[in-house]
């Protein structure tokens, strides 16, 4: 996706938002403010909303010096999703399709996404995830479930912290041995890196790679070549969050985009309102000829 | 009121919104918004939101070389309000607080606003306007009454079109003939100018002037030497709606401020949420002591 001058406000406010979490000093958020209105003047509105992002993201680690931010933010989600995992699980073992349950609790647990809310309300996330079969769907689940059931490789890119502990429970129910788990190559907002995947142990059931990059999506041009291979090698792609959605929404490949919409342009997008659990593939039609 | 860092989305959004009223033309809703990008990057943040808004809006006429680009919608909400003026004029009549009950309507009026919000929706309007006098409300009441029973002139400044017919409702029940109601100096956004005090008739009950200005609001040294010699002249001043109290929030003046507040800033200003009926002085202590 292009970044839409509806964007540009939206940007801002997660600009202000970030710095007020990282600095306590007013001269810090004024700076970042100032540095992103002055950027996004002569912006080209063809980079996607996360190549945008990644750069409000860097400078705001080179303005503080501190590294990774939203460190204390992120384990807090990861404590928080693994104290709901024992429900869930139990959930999804007593569904009749629990594929389909899992990636239902999956797409809900992205609803931890400090770029689109910086603040998160614990007591929303628990009722979202304990009703994520609920919520309202749309998508095309029946074609996921034959592309991973007939996948030999799946490349699953995780979003955020605290999610990605919802991600293992559809990673339990999809054979995990063919499966690689993706997370960003540096810390950016509360999207999950290698720690945030220890941290909820999905690690000991997959194999977890990073993909070079410290976007909060998937720019292939700026991902590691190994990460590249992986990607064009992969029989199915699982993209997690707006973040993947948006970066790689013009890609070719078999990809299936699983989000819960959060912002405007994204609900016009995919004409779905906000709030939406969102399960999509880029190619549809390539996919079903292509087994 | 400064502007505040987290007014520069807000007024970001603003701009879009307002070059989308003005224009079908996508290039000038992009030039618009690198243009403001670029002046608030290097703006004095000691300036009002009102003084920012100036010159946004004037850009955007300039732009687009349409001199009054609300003028459809002003005249809507010029028709709409009049159709309730029966209704909400017997509910004065009967009313055993005459003043206070028109002081609520004309306060719950001031919802008419299109730099807050540029999609107005008319049953909110109405239904907002019916129910003005339960609506939440933050205040000096005693000390208005008291102070407009005793003023021997009183200026009062309009706010925006449609929200005019309603301030006539108000001067009616403040014996007009001391009162001068004075609107913007030149179109901006829907606020309200000469034409619009006609339309609604309230040039038959009372004087109306013009402040000279083409802000959204007052600021005083861009307003001309017989607005500014009456303000300072007049032993009352009520001011209608937030860009008014934005920008004269400070004066040392007898300034009573009649709005619904309307963004979070103004709310944590005032500390009173947004929703909330507001009618404070920004003297009370002075005021107090003065007759």
């Amino acid at each position: 996706m292009n970044t839409a001058l509806d964007c540009i406000p939206c940007l801002l406010r997660q600009t202000l938002e970030a710095a007020r979490i990282v600095s306590n000093d007013p001269a810090v958020h004024e700076q970042m403010v100032r540095d992103v209105l002055r950027w996004t003047s002569e912006m080209d509105l063809s980079l996607s909303p996360p190549a945008v992002a990644q750069r409000i993201q860097r400078r705001l680690r080179q303005i503080t010096g501190v590294e990774d931010p939203y460190r204390t933010a992120k384990a807090r989600q990861n404590r928080m999703a693994l104290e709901l995992l024992p429900a869930l699980r139990a959930e999804i073992q007593a569904s009749t399709a629990p594929i389909e349950t899992a990636a239902r609790i999956a797409i809900a647990g992205n609803m931890i996404d400090m770029g689109a809310h910086a603040s998160l309300n614990e007591a929303d996330v628990h009722r979202s995830l304990l009703q994520a079969t609920s919520a309202p769907f749309y998508g095309q689940m029946d074609l996921f479930l034959q592309a991973v059931g007939e996948a030999r490789s799946i490349l699953y890119l995780a979003d955020n912290a605290g999610e990605i502990a919802f991600d293992r429970l559809l990673i339990e129910q999809l054979t995990p041995k063919r499966i690689t788990l993706a997370v960003r190559g540096a810390a950016v907002i509360n999207d999950a890196t290698l720690a945030d995947a220890h941290a909820v142990g999905v690690d000991e059931v997959v194999e977890v790679i990073d993909n070079g990059s410290d976007a909060p999506g998937t720019i292939l041009d700026d991902c590691s070549p190994d990460f590249r291979r992986r990607f064009a090698d992969a029989d199915v792609i699982i993209a997690k969050g707006q973040g993947n959605f948006e970066s790689l929404n013009r890609q070719p490949d078999n990809i299936f985009f699983l989000f819960k919409v959060k912002c405007p342009m994204v609900a016009s997008h995919i004409m779905q309102p906000t709030g939406t659990q969102v399960l999509v593939c880029t190619n549809p039609e390539a996919l079903a000829t292509a087994y």
